[in-house]
């Protein structure tokens, strides 16, 4: 509902892009998760990779407060409210703007439907609101950890260059989170290229999850691609989903699509992973495959045409600002956070995760 | 959760394929909506266009029966119950391959959960349950109505034939639902071709709908992207979905992408709907615009490689029986209810249906 | 919300008092729990005991269906849908009455909600629709009979006479399910003197719910008694709840209302109970002990001043036909069934049963 | 669920005792409401009487701080979340007593569910998160106010003393917040007498609703009752509630208990009022009247008999510090806020309030 998601572990997020701070609550962890001093701060940091071309030049220090929550290094099963600061913004260059539509931005809705906004930085529709959804993806993930459950996204897609294959040691070697090394230079390419002509580029990610047990997933309402394709299409700039072989699966036969059973070691698999790790709605053990396409970015130097909705007349705009010419190399972070989130409730759930305590 | 969808206008099916019977409950639909003695009905007839070469040659009468929430003629604001009988189903081709995990199917992941399932026919993973949100979608279809929303859903690619037009005009004209008289005859001779070799095709649906007014969804994780997504993702072989440009769109630049705003008749439309009628989570006036991803059918008379769960041995197995070589086919109206069930849903929440009567 | 009660094990409702039929679906009852062929029969049964002066003289068959969700014997993980149909009832004197607006009767509240109701017989807010709840709570009660869990509901107070003490033996044995034989003769007496006056009578239900473990319970807001209380009040005619000591507790000191800690075959217990075995939201082991005023029935036969809806003109009322004239002997069956539903909920969100599957 | 209350207004409250701060995010308020700078402050400063001898003796500064959701002096329809800092508290004395469980605390159930609990001042289970509740029922007072809805609540019985009569200018007048002159001096002899002795007192509340349109309240499981007997039985060491006539209907008879209704200035109302303002669990329209037990403060000086849960052997435990001998006096102001949070979040599930937004 609105802002907060989830079930039995749920996040509720708040906060503006250029308000006071933003920050989120996680209810309904266990109690007894470990969480060290420090620990969901340098997963914000190695988030934000700092300073790189592909990305824009503001710098967020994004440093995170955990306010409740966790007493003596262990989590308490009550909620865990983290804060983020945000630093002094300059609202001035929104100021003069803020009457004219941004194209593909939430201006325009925003307004249509709340009739008041603050529209400094696109206030609550800003990606800035992610940074929230990182935090307590950290605290997910640290849960998901003690059940071996690891969730990778990387970049397999920018402006057309495609990743040939999955490397998975390269993501964190490039800038652009790809795991194909040469697909990688090409992509940073295209985005210098946009960027100099005041444009900006979409791209595809890919997320996976390994060793999600069998078993997850409500049917017929819950089925674990309607959750996590909610929580992923919940993600700005998210414009489609697909699980395993997606929308390849409508060009095969059956024959072709279906995914035969094998037992290996004494476990029932699947030989092939067309069906993206999920079956009726609930995972079958197998990694869980999905990917997401992410608009290029709405906010471009190059002149576009537009509305004031004040004088209902046609005006021409120029998004001015430091902005990230391919948001897509910021979005893998954000889909992992998302996706723990889901299968930790879903672990919950299934009843494979106390909901209470990890403890005696 | 599970077997209820919705937040204001909420559905609970439930049945299995080879059960006594199947239904929905529809809660929170507002008092005073005439729903004429059969609507429902012929809701569900027209769904059903009876014997085709394209379709399985079962035959399911699917008559409804409604047994509360209507008084005079009028829903009342209570729930309205409807049941739909089963035939006398010959269960005994399911009783000798009901160790045996079918490629594709749900059998294996309902196992793992449940560790106790109705086999007979897919039980309750079958497609059969959604007549159930078929006969629910009639009457969110039918509220849409009174406010000028209406949702069509059509087939716009089989086996690799794509619709080259739309025309809607088509849709009903032939059996496969496709809004290109052209593409749809090559689409039947697909679809006969794989029936003949004992295969299934795949294909993507396209579902739309006109005038929902701006200002619907619900930031930041009740958008409306998320809401219906989850909606058309719980659907049964539904391996993905996109809105407006989709997946195209990371192949697009922002210049490209982004759709420009502009006045007519006093309104602020944009000139291109590459955002698909969503922007931000928040319906833009524009058609919503939705393509799902539906795999081809998981039964198939071609051997298969599989498991036999019992024994832990590698067995053969053909799926005998009156099967639909493309599901593709029968998905278009489950897609019309879902989207309605989602759209009225949204209506209510953002206070344009009044969620407790029409009247007064 | 609205007809649909409860978060991992849930209920839904529908059906009006003169419709065709009433039902429930139990959706979230983990699979492998055995369910007799007549169990839940019998539970109604149990609860309808037959012909007795201080019931109302109608008959209702009450047979229920079971429609899904079992097989072989078992519960599979899916909805459970049971129907009841109803006798065909004679609505004609609801005909006369029906722009009157029953003292103490929700027809003036359904109408001022929903400007369109089934007068008949109440419709959906007549006490018929809680012969759903029972069924539903048969189920529930069947799950936590394997975990030891006992729920016993019985009348303490009626017309001013109260029980003066507990005998478990006595409840079933006299009609109006009083632990003390004594009070249970002058009960009666009082019953039947208040319907030869054409009037009715009110009184107290004790809700005890024995070898619930300590841990049940979610704060803040899913505390066990806002849950409990929440079920509770829900029934009709419910104008209070309290928990142990309860209004009491407003006359005693802290040292007195207080419960000491002690230790108990290596358990810790309290001494006493005042606290009605929830400390801070929580069970504590103890037994749960509840009580609800049920208000006396509100249709009588006595003249009462009204008005007639339509006409906005005073008139007088005499409610006519066979209506109880103390609701609160047919109480405490809802009461256990609520009670059950509530406990079961939270042992799966507490991870002491599991959501999905009792087996393996 | 557990910290977020609501369907369409919701809270989520978090923070303990002596953790670093405590707050409370309001999401769905609808946009355009107009809420003052330092609003928020004055409710809470009003709440916080200052210093009274039949408080606590701690002072509290409890400066809350807007950090988002209000732009420009209103509501922008999104979260608005609400920070309290703690001050430095002392909790050396809590040390010593870590392992002794408070009799008529939540120490024991805390620790049985999560195992390892903040046990400073009572962690999350402190009276002092009820600020929150304060904080976030200030908005909805504000949001009701423009419907002309307004809530009091006030002490009607402290320690046996009861008011006899309701005068609303008296209730701010004296320090027990009762409405009768009289009884409020014998309340405060009372209460000082059990801080005398090391005890405390309990106490009943009374909470009124004017002004409430008839239609709220979603039955059969979102009944009024339920959820206002949900939110107020959520509240620290309340026992019981109880609506309109109460536990004493179950002494009169249906012709002493049913409301007459009468025609007045138009409108349909009753001519008495034991109903409570609510029937069939839908508002009447009439005045909501509810009641609340709240029990003795149970951190008392007097010596108890306790467990020491790490040896399980019976210790004696003295709870020392500065307590409220009457939680009761603090109670008023936070039963108000859960009624206010109740009542507008079911006047727009009803349609009554636009849930996007307040303007155009």
């Amino acid at each position: 509902m609105s802002n907060t998601f989830g079930t039995l572990f749920r996040i509720t997020t708040w906060g503006e892009s250029h308000g006071k701070s933003i920050g989120v609550i996680v209810d309904g962890c266990p109690a007894g998760l470990e969480i060290k001093e420090g620990y969901v701060q340098e997963e914000l940091d190695k988030r934000a990779p700092g300073q790189s071309e592909v990305m824009s030049p503001r710098k967020e220090a994004d440093k995170v407060e955990i306010l409740s929550g966790i007493f003596e290094g262990k989590t308490t099963g009550m909620p865990i409210s983290m804060i983020m600061h945000n630093k002094d913004a300059d609202s001035s260059k929104y100021e003069k703007i803020k009457h004219l539509l941004r194209p593909g931005h939430a201006d325009f809705t925003y307004q249509a439907k709340y009739m008041h906004r603050d529209y400094r930085g696109g206030g609550r529709s800003s990606a800035r609101e992610t940074a929230s959804r990182v935090a307590a993806g950290a605290i997910a993930k640290k849960l998901l950890e003690k059940y071996g459950i690891e969730i990778i996204a990387y970049v397999t897609e920018i402006a057309g260059v495609k990743a040939g294959k999955i490397d998975y040691a390269e993501i964190s070697k490039n800038e652009v989170r790809c795991p194909d090394k040469d697909a990688a230079k090409k992509m940073k390419r295209a985005i210098l290229e946009a960027k100099n002509e005041g444009d900006s580029v979409g791209g595809i990610c890919e997320i996976a999850a390994f060793n999600v047990p069998a078993g997850l997933g409500k049917p017929v309402y819950s089925k674990l691609e309607a959750d996590l394709g909610s929580a992923i299409l919940g993600i700005n700039a998210v414009k489609g989903v697909e699980f395993g072989g997606g929308f390849g699966l409508a060009r095969l036969k059956g024959s072709a699509a279906n995914d035969e059973f094998a037992v290996k070691s004494g476990r029932i698999i699947t030989r092939t992973n067309r069906h993206g790790g999920i079956l009726g709605g609930i995972s079958t053990g197998m990694p869980i495959i999905m990917r997401a396409v992410v608009k290029p970015a709405s906010s471009i130097l190059k002149k576009q045409k537009t509305v004031n909705y004040k004088t209902m007349k046609q005006e021409t705009i120029s998004v001015e600002g430091r902005h990230d010419p391919a948001t897509i190399v910021r979005f893998p972070p954000i889909a992992e956070a998302m996706t723990a989130i889901v299968i930790a409730d879903h672990m919950m759930m299934a009843g494979k995760i106390n909901p209470d305590t990890l403890l005696g």
